[in-house]
């Protein structure tokens, strides 16, 4: 294989999840691309690159100083997410009308991350800032998640904050056999009055 | 979404096979890797634009103006392929010391592609030139690339040429009961004394 063609696949491997078939595919289809293409293609790695930081309330990714959600929404509800991409696919829920706050990571012993690795001391200076009412508490149902929740939860509770955390249970649309133990029991913990 | 990154994840969503969930991963990964390493995937991604361009021998992509392969190995054997994908994947086999030919497609009465839109007046140019004993036929094994093979064949034929195409059969660790009938029958075709 020649040197840029080499590079370029090199370039592509890198990203996640992508083996060096995928790469060759890739490289292929930028090179059979329009020069145009091709520019505007490398122009939005650049761009985007120079021109996203993080916003300086939730820390979410934007362009702007402080982010549309931030700008425009209602501050008395915080939803608190690990990671940016959380974000996008928490505002599927089109009727949620709060903030978002990003942890940029959750607890984790093992990976020797503390409550002063993530963005909790920005949470709670801006639940007073903006006198918040509620927290939704929205990391991954996994360990990590859960546990950053619940230390979360005890952090705010004695500020007479209300704590939330997002239901787990059966998912739409599956079978109950293929549910998992715990998938289970916690559906059966969160059961409701109908 | 704010605009630089949705036009980043739909620089990737153009890809091949790559749908938004993917398109966001590399997005979010291009965002969160270093400034250098997001300027040398763009660059390379310019470079093999500017670059690469069609090798005048065989047609393979190169950034010279005759490929390393036609400039170093012997002519007299050529491995026609129809597309230079098809190059990186039978270098593999490491006793190959001939040269390739590219055809740029197969003959496609349903995508309407004829004889003169593929390479072959430049196959027959490069055999007269370089007096090639061999051509091999190393078109996918299906309707388009049989069908290929099978015009190729028939012109080179009468000019002395002897025209080989790649074996078609069982594939290595393939139990029989799983290979499909025109496999069998091909390897039943292609059967060798032992």
């Amino acid at each position: 294989m020649n040197e840029p063609l080499e590079r370029l696949v090199n370039a592509f491997r890198s990203l996640p999840g992508v083996g060096l078939k995928t790469a060759q595919r890739y490289a292929y289809f930028i090179i059979k691309s329009s020069k145009g293409d091709a520019t505007d293609f490398a122009n939005s790695v650049l761009l985007a690159k120079e021109q996203i930081k993080y916003c300086k309330e939730c820390g979410n990714y934007t362009d702007k100083t402080i982010c549309p959600i931030c700008q425009n929404r209602n501050k008395k509800t915080i939803c608190v997410v690990a990671e940016p991409k959380d974000v996008v696919v928490m505002e599927k829920v089109k009727n949620y009308n709060g903030v978002y706050h990003i942890l940029n990571g959750t607890l984790s012993p093992l990976e020797n991350r503390g409550p002063n690795d993530i963005r909790i001391k920005e949470l709670l200076d801006r639940i007073n800032r903006y006198q918040t009412t509620e927290v939704i508490m929205a990391t991954n149902p996994d360990v990590e998640g859960d546990a950053t929740a619940m230390y979360i939860a005890k952090l705010l509770k004695p500020l007479g904050i209300k704590v939330t955390r997002i239901a787990q249970g059966i998912s739409m649309g599956t079978d109950l056999e293929f549910a998992d133990e715990i998938t289970l029991s916690k559906a059966l913990e969160g059961r409701r009055e109908i």
